[in-house]
Order: structure tokens, then C-alpha cells, then sequence
């Protein structure tokens, strides 16, 4: 009988660590067959551990002194924190330790870091951050949201297919709508950049369903949406900003009707509702795809229960071998490979 | 003294025209020192405006024979379209017969054709379409939104010029804030583009507040955001898709609460004002900046409202001469004079 998945955690990362990711362990453990080793500071963790209601044979400590804090430079981290609780983690996966690593911590750090110790996939040229966005009829994979600023066509192309693979395994959907951002429908409309990886898209054998506006993305049209790091960054940040303001201006629109307060009260399951549908905890973080294992980074503001979801998708996708599954569909697929 | 102010409007253009059209003109001469002369086809614009309460000494009918429509190709339109409504209004204000030129209909012709027409001004290397959004706390400018979608760090630049005339000359604001959109708020962060542009902003007398992050452009910290038009038209039409999928939802979460129904008639009155405020028919339309003379490029789904109300910005932006401010603070200051 095979051993039980285990799953690293950067216990010390997040805003509210290491409180929020022991609470998110516990409860990963408690629902699932998965063990979570916690990595960070093996006093102040026992000490945390000590009279909480947990399996103890699935929870593990590995010993990290050192802590990478929001603020700090990433090419500095990498180079100065050695025994960081995050590169410890991430170590873990890499000496077959662990199957996977999910980190809440600096994503800069998280992600440099990853691609530093666990390396790419041969046939991938960048990897990329794909995230998954609530849509009108359930959900969307954005990729890349960051981890590349300045793209190729060539990239866009290959973040195709990576953001295929994860969802086509993860999702159980054999064969996800892919489509390229961009301003307008028309195959014509775009930048430099996306009118190449248009074509570029055009030729493969997956389902790419054409460019899609950004009036559409929430329509549910699309199961993936592939654009560049820069934008799929601000897209995400500016869907977040607007949800939480469209919120804030309801609520100051509402308190200034009459009857608003009793209606507010009549709504609020609904608004619960809404909040559960739309939060990204929901789906426990974004996963680096196209390195040589499997890394999921989380939100800096991640509660227990995005924690606990981060870890259970991660324990997902190294039993489905999501890396492996990239870097077959990858194979003699990539156009760095004739250069 | 001198004459009224007149804007020449593309009676034709637009999703509902020339009923919404008609109905803008009028609601805009009754209320404004502004007259409006209609262009377009001269038999259904008398037939439409008979019977109908206006001044007559304010609205001109001025005619064209044909029409450009929504679907057709901009330089296909812009070479055999010779006498559409959107061409001749625009004419009007190259001959000095109005002083500004407003269009709903195909915004790409619009553009290209006020481009062609009305030439660009000596300073600018190139027009970009300004927009205003709401924030949390008021509206912001977003500049460029779709005239350019692939540009160099002194495009960027310039935009932040125009942008500050129009800002300071129709908000009555002296010194508006500026900041450049990019992934964190960090001077180093972003990508090749807002790296360079932002070393160019620093440079500047503008009002300068660095980089702003996609979740924070509601928040009201910037009066106006600088980015290329590939990714400004991508967060204008995301924010916009977003804002209507969060108002279905909250509606369909709402459906399924069993109070849901009640406290939804009792919060009413604070969805229609969310809704006005955050409506962009208050807005009136996107100026293209940088050319030589005043166009608006309204919504193909303008309502009378949204007309009337370009028709008054036009008016407006006519009356102070942006195009002569933002050629004024240009002059000396573009980067392309010395190569």
C-alpha cells in the first residue's frame, strides 16, 4: 500500500500565519486522506499545536529558522534566506519528501523559489500562474496572472496548453474552451502580441474557441483564458478591487434609504450567498504551472479554509501527476524546441 | 456677441438611432446654450422631429446619404464611405460651421475619421481616447482605452499630458493626481513599457503618484490612470462585464432567499441610485485627445440621456479649447521633437 499524500506547508506565510495555516492544516488532514507537514519554527508550532483536536499520526513539523517577510526584496530572499520556512518547504517536494507544496507567503519568493529548486519542465519555456475567477455559470482559469510581464506569442501558446492540462484533469472536462483576451472578437483584433499567438492557436489540435472581450470573461463562454502576466495580474487585481467596491457603494446606497436596513437584513443570506460564490478561497490559490512538480501559491490574506482548500488541490494534483500530464501534452508540441 | 456654441452629432450613429439621437439633440438644446445641427438623412430627420417640442432656432439639419454600420471594416468605411453621417459631421468641424462633433455609431470610424479629418495636433504622436470611470469616492480618468494597442514609454507619456489637460481644464482641479497602472505599487514593478514610462512621469512637473495596483483604481487615490489602450480597453470592458455579472448574481441569489423577494423592493431605491452612479451615460462619451478639435466617441448603446449629456461635454471641451491646452502643456515637452 502506497503512503498517504503529503503536502508541505510554508506555515510561517500569510498574514495571519502561522494561526490560519495550522487551523487550515487541521482541518485538510481532518476531511481528507492527505498529511501536511508544517514548515517554519518547530517551538513556536508545537507550542501552537498543544491542545488542539488533531490526527497526529497526518501532521508533521520540519524545522525552518528563518521567515521571508512581505516586504523583502525576492532576488535577496532567494539568495540571503537559505533556511526560510518557504525554501524549506519547497525543498521538501524536491527530496521526494512531500508530493506538492502550497505556500501563502511573499509570491514573488514562493514562485522565484519554486522555479529555483523544483526547475522547469524541458518543454516549457516560462511557466505561468493560473487562477481560477468566478463566472456567471461557475468558473474560469485565468492564465498567466503574473509570473510573466513580457511575453512572447510562443508563451501564450504554451500557456494553452498548460492551462489545458490542469483543467482538463482537474475539472474532468476532456476538451475546455480556450480562449485568447483580447479587444474585440473579430480573429483581426488585438496587439502585436495576441494576432500571433492567435494563429499560433488556430493550429493546434485543442479547442480554442477565438479571442474573447473583456465585457465576455464572466459570461462563462470560456473555460480558460489565456493572456500575458501583466495583464492577467491586472485583471484579477482590478476584478477584485471592483467586487469589493460594488459592494461597499450598495451597502452606502442602502444605508441611505429608508427601508434599506430591514431590506438589507431580508437580503443578507443572499449577499452570504453571493460572497461564498465569489470567494477565491473557495478555490485555495493559484497553482505554478510548468515547473517539475506541483506548487500552489495562496492569497496573503488566505483564511483556514482557503488554506485547507489549497492543500486538498494540491493533493489533487500530485495524485493526478498534473506536471507530468503538462509535460507529455507539451512534447514535441513546443516551438522553442526548432530554434 | 458671438454665436452659440454648436456641436454637429452623427444623427445616424448608434444602436437606436436616429430615434435616441434626436431625442439627446433635443434634451440638449432645451437645457444648455448649445445648439446641435443632426446630421444625417434629411427626409427621416424632418419627418422624425415633426410634432416634436424643440427650439427650433437651435437644431440644424444638416444632410448625408449614407451610413456606417456597426459591422463594417474601419478602412473599407474611412476610403468609400464619403458622405456617411459620421465623415460630414466631422467635416463640419474641420470648416468651422460647429465647434465640436459627437458620434454613437462605430467608434473605430469615429476615430480613425476625426483622426483623418481634424489631423493630430503638432506635439502629439499619438491620439488616445480618455474615459472616465466611477470610484469609491467620485470618478477617475482612464487614459488610453483602445486608440493605441501597441505603444512605446512616450506614448505613454503624452496620454498623461492630455489626460491632465482635459482633467484640470473640465474638473476644475489644478494639479490631479497621476498614476500609471501596472502589478503593485512599487517604482520598480511592471513591465518593460511601465518601467520606462514610469522613469519618464518622474521627470515631469505633472502630479505624479507613481504606479497603482488593479485593485486599487476604484479606490479614488488617482484622478487619472495612464495605460496602453490594449490593456485600458480591457479593464474598462472587464469592470464593465463585471459590474452587470455581480448584479445578475446578487439578483439570483437574491431569487433564492425566501425574504429575498421583500427586502429586494425594499433596497430598490439603492440600486437605482447604485446604478446611476455608476452609469455611463452620466459621463456623456470618451473624448479622443490629441487631435486637432473636439470629438466625442459615445457608447453604441447611448440612451437620449447619455447623448444629451456628450453633447454638453462637447459643448464644454469646445468652449475652454482642450485641444489648445493640451497643445500649449505638449509644446517643448514631447520626446519625439528631438529625434
Amino acid at each position: 500500500m502506497p503512503d498517504n499524500l503529503k503536502v508541505a506547508l510554508d506555515a510561517m506565510g500569510g498574514d495571519s500565519a502561522p494561526e490560519v495555516t495550522i487551523a487550515g492544516a487541521i482541518e485538510a488532514v481532518s476531511g481528507h486522506d492527505i498529511e501536511v507537514i508544517l514548515v517554519g519554527d518547530r517551538t513556536k508550532l508545537t507550542e501552537l499545536l498543544k491542545g488542539k483536536r488533531y490526527p497526529p499520526e497526518k501532521i508533521f513539523i520540519h524545522h525552518a529558522s528563518e521567515v521571508v517577510e512581505m516586504h523583502e526584496a525576492t532576488s535577496i530572499a532567494l539568495r540571503k534566506k537559505k533556511d526560510s520556512s518557504i525554501r524549506r518547504a519547497i525543498e521538501l517536494v524536491k527530496h521526494h519528501e512531500a508530493q506538492a507544496v502550497v505556500s501563502a507567503g511573499h509570491s514573488g519568493v514562493a514562485m522565484a523559489t519554486s522555479l529555483f529548486v523544483l526547475g522547469k519542465l524541458e518543454s516549457v519555456d516560462r511557466p505561468a500562474i493560473a487562477t481560477i475567477m468566478p463566472s456567471l455559470t461557475g468558473y474560469f482559469l485565468l492564465i498567466d496572472v503574473g509570473a510573466n510581464v513580457d511575453c512572447r506569442p510562443e508563451n501564450l501558446l504554451q500557456f494553452a496548453y498548460m492551462g489545458n492540462a490542469y483543467f482538463k484533469t482537474m475539472f474532468n472536462a476532456p476538451s475546455p474552451k480556450i480562449a485568447l483576451l483580447s479587444i474585440g472578437e473579430e480573429d483581426t483584433k488585438g496587439n502585436e502580441l495576441t494576432k500571433e499567438a492567435f494563429k499560433l492557436l488556430k493550429g493546434t489540435g485543442l479547442n480554442f474557441i477565438g479571442n474573447i472581450d473583456g465585457k465576455d470573461i464572466f459570461s462563462g463562454s470560456a473555460d480558460i483564458i489565456v493572456c500575458d502576466g501583466f495583464i492577467g495580474n491586472i485583471v484579477l487585481k482590478v476584478s477584485e478591487g471592483l467586487a469589493e467596491t460594488i459592494l461597499k457603494m450598495l451597502k452606502m446606497e442602502i444605508a441611505n434609504v429608508v427601508t434599506g436596513r430591514l431590506g438589507y437584513l431580508m437580503i443578507k443570506p443572499a449577499i452570504r450567498g453571493f460572497k461564498k460564490r465569489t470567494d477565491y478561497s473557495e478555490y485555495g490559490g493559484a497553482p505554478l504551472l510548468g515547473i517539475n512538480g506541483i506548487s500552489i501559491i495562496s492569497h496573503g490574506r488566505s483564511s483556514a479554509r482557503a488554506i485547507k482548500n489549497a492543500i486538498r488541490v494540491a493533493g489533487e494534483m500530485a495524485k493526478a501527476k498534473v506536471h507530468e500530464i503538462i509535460a507529455n501534452d507539451l512534447k514535441g508540441q513546443s516551438p522553442f524546441k526548432s530554434q
